[in-house]
């Protein structure tokens, strides 16, 4: 399986590098760097010397790089894949973006949060929250890798939706993340000085992933579901918790919140439910590909409170895209991910 | 003015001898700690050799300290400082502890969350939240010291509670705190290799300050007010930041909002509005006596998201202690507290 | 193949049970803790939850979990193991130790600094240091694994002292660790708010990897070295930067230099030598059994100087303790040790 | 007391503030930047709110700076200071400059290091390091006030030169610096993702640091010192801790060792001898402008090891410039500077 990675000097682009490496049926095809086209990866991100030594091409020629891999991952800023998308389609190629481009069913919803027009609105992308959409995945051309965020308040409610444990108004997804999140371009706000010791809020009341988690809440909820969503900057590299608040619904026992999280996810590799009581933290799933989920119910408020935690580089990003590689392609789905956590 | 300092070795109490030693009418009378008595407290807190070169001694005689005392500080775990205030109570010295054992008008709340019958049930202290107390601190002779946490939430909230333009119903109070916040005790949870890069909620609809935050908020809203709080654990050593969750009333409008909040703390030396939009961070204010407050409002919800963040160490504990002597020796509040946050 | 692990809790204990559950041949056997008999592993390491699940048993009855295992992981501090081998050796289990207890030729020098008399002073033990041992480890019996900082050490000057190119005398090794090389251990100085915005040196002059260090030193060099070695304390929990300083011998050349360092580990698949002018970085091997070496030389003062930076859990603890296994199983070394560093 | 701040918007120039800001003798007048003329300063560093409203002017008008001030702190990177110094020296006011340009005796030896030629040869400047030249700066119209690794440096082996303990020739100074030593600009280096869980050294061989210290380190000797300097970056926001290796000259007893620090430091408020065996810790002194210093030695090798612990931005920038500022016009050298470390 040739895969190639467009974008691979971000750190979502470094991450695939990382487990296509360590990926048994994976060989890398091409990598690309527009900013940086005929320099060593190896130079740009020294932890790969001595493994990956190929030189960053431009995508120019986006044709060529299809013809050579039998799998594409575009890990580009919003607004680029929906071209190559629109170029590629149709090629033979599977693609999967992890951008915003293809992840929201309603054109208008991407255009009015991320405020350009769409290149592609024809396409049909699948949403690739593995453990959600795992049979449309299988056969997807085109899949649009979840944000990490998303992925992490999407599992953390979506049993509780599905069996109508909750109410739908009121929802509140506190959520933090760690600072790779940010990406590595040179901004005041992404310094060590600026983030060592350092905790706060931003993008509150507009942040891009709240439409995308409102967009699975209201399939599952079958009605349309609005949320509060409240990202935060945490002094770590990797990692995101979100702490998400519900109503229970009246009559609900702590028996129904725990069966629905056993019956949608116990089959689950990549969840571990830690259950009532428990809080998840994310050095525990470090560099993994597992999310850990805990909740805990207050009768004093009739609420129940779901925490989740995973590495937004990996579940929340590479380690995804990866896992999705491997449904597209009949392989198991675990292949190349099933690394433990690296703790401390 | 002679202050002492009962359990002057954890966090609070080495914070209470920085702030004293720095206060131009503040002089050491006695330091205490039971463990270590006898010890010099330079030797367990080395930042303060050749300043304060005091030995440590034992609380055993109360009497003695407080008859050298103008002004006591407690700051020992829950539990003790009802026993001191019980036999200190009337002997003319202050008394300002900076535990949770006077903190509750009704000491049934006490003795519920905190699973230990009251020793001094009949003592009248002033519940120390300098900006929404001062008169009563001014004449008081027992003054209880709010929580970090409780500090933080209630001056997040309180200006729109006391004005009614939010619902008292639904409220909820994301908080994260750093690990000073946990103590100096040996914790297999408060290594370093247990919390570097690390995030997780702790207490989760269960921790003590829970009652006293609805306390206040019940107070200024003139109604019983029940919270949801949820705290979590930061990789830092200082501060706070709690998000706070509450929906409008019907037809509140931002300037409603910001004049709440221009009304209530537009004097207060120690509060600093950073207005709506802006997001408050730890590091601003970390070891000052600042609280800052930024807030925002969101139309899809109806919510308003008000943040705040202070020092643990300092407006949530030894700061806030000195600020309330300050007010009951009848001293400009600001005395000895002027010192600009440490950035970076 | 059947791996037991002799002290499982620890740091070390629990990166070889992270390391053994991704080797291909390995299968675990025992885990033991004396102190959290019975205890499942997953509950003191939630990061293994899922994956596994053994129970930790006692080490009392040593001669079943002998019987039950091919090779025996010792992760104890200094004085067990030397019983352990004791009963231990002859029995046909093979056995690695990364503890001190086996690393000296002359147990007498272990006495001397390790201040307790030698149990099992006629065992012929082979020092670990896979890269300059490989042919003696694999057909020891008895592995001493070496120390983190000594591994670190020695690697950087070992090529120029086998070469003859610097002066045996004056050589400094200022050397750096992450807070896991502390242990798990509940200490005052390990505490997160100890550790955190700090650093500091210790056991200054009198670290006990000093004779270890020197003894494979003056083995390559062929006469007696004595150095000087100073450890501190990096607020990371893993990874070792040692800087050394050399003296260069008259007339040697950059080009002499570099040969040396070409020689030795040109062909070595876990040594990355960065060449002249480069500066190791111990993110760049992070959870990797990689050893990154660089160095300068400065016209100046006449010295080289060699830095080299390791994983101290991983080539400076388990992952070595693998690769040892791999080579007294006749496995190809590696196996197992493949996984990219983890960055950031 | 009139100063002003050429250069507010970097680190030294912020921490400057912080200080003037807390010193009952001095008020701001001008603070200038080039790149962020018209701003307000709080808007750039938010800890400064509502205490620090100043706009940023330019520096183009210099005449009517030195008008309005009776001292100009110069913090701006090398090859400005000269320019600014040549136009304004004889002008009556009093110039501390933080950077570079005047800190040699020698111009050539700055054109060396420094690669470029001094604007202001004739200048004749005082080097602030206030310990050793406090009466020189009492009188000097012009201040150069030492680089940070240098004052670690410099205190840390002068008396053992002075009383000539230690042998002139292999001197080793490792150095270790938090971020803020490396500035506020936007490098990959500087991201915090490049600096957190990681540590490396730099500038082997090359740094501009070198000749300044070895430049003092002559002077107290009575001949040329040459030594080794290496810097490296801690994952830390302030603080610098240099461990310094010298060979002790025959005879030299612990007791010479020690006589020689407390004979010249025993009088100094801002420099805390910790002793023979005691190794400082850079949180002990963060915030504040105390210099701990510790020390071992090691009768195996000849050597004595000695520590010094500083904060960057305090003694080892802005503090010190302070307490150069308070020598010149005749006040107590502690004054606005007694505050203690903020631990932890």
């Amino acid at each position: 399986m040739r895969a190639s990675v467009i974008g691979a000097t971000g750190f979502a682009g470094a991450e695939l590098l990382r487990l296509l490496d360590g990926h048994p049926q994976a060989e890398l095809a091409y990598i690309t760097s527009e900013s940086s086209t005929g320099e060593d990866i190896a130079a740009m991100y020294p932890h790969l010397r001595g493994r990956i030594d190929k030189k960053l091409v431009s995508m120019n020629d986006l044709q060529k790089i299809a013809a050579g891999s039998d799998v594409i991952f575009i890990a580009l800023p919003h607004g680029h894949a929906m071209k190559i998308g629109k170029e590629l389609r149709g090629s033979g190629v599977k693609i999967i973006d992890l951008g915003g481009d293809y992840r929201f069913r309603d054109v208008k919803v991407f255009e009015q949060w991320y405020k350009v027009p769409h290149a592609d609105p024809e396409a049909k992308a699948v949403y690739g929250l593995t453990e959600l959409y795992r049979s449309d995945v299988a056969g997807a051309e085109l899949v649009a890798n979840p944000g990490c965020y998303t992925t992490c308040s999407i599992l953390a409610l979506v049993p509780l939706l599905k069996n109508g444990l909750i109410e739908t108004k009121g929802i509140v997804v506190d959520a933090k993340s760690g600072t790779t999140g940010a990406g590595r371009g040179l901004k005041l706000g992404s310094l060590y000085c600026s983030v060592n010791d350092n905790f706060h809020a931003y993008g509150v009341a507009t942040h891009r992933h709240t439409p995308e988690i409102e967009q699975i809440y209201s399939e599952f909820a079958g009605e349309d579901v609005v949320i509060q969503f409240t990202p935060h900057l945490l002094p770590v590299d990797r990692g995101i918790l979100a702490t998400c608040y519900a109503m229970l619904k009246p009559g609900v026992t702590d028996a129904d919140v725990a069966k629905a999280f056993c019956d949608m996810y116990g089959g689950e590799f990549f969840i571990r439910l830690l259950g009532k009581g428990a809080c998840p933290e994310i050095k525990n799933i470090r560099a993994s590909n597992y999310v850990d989920i805990g909740w805990q119910t207050d009768a004093r408020t009739g609420r129940v409170i779901v925490m989740s935690a995973l590495d937004n580089l990996v579940k929340g990003a590479a380690g995804q895209a990866v896992q999705n590689m491997n449904v597209m392609f009949g392989l198991d789905e675990t292949t190349g991910l099933r690394q433990l956590p690296v703790y401390p």
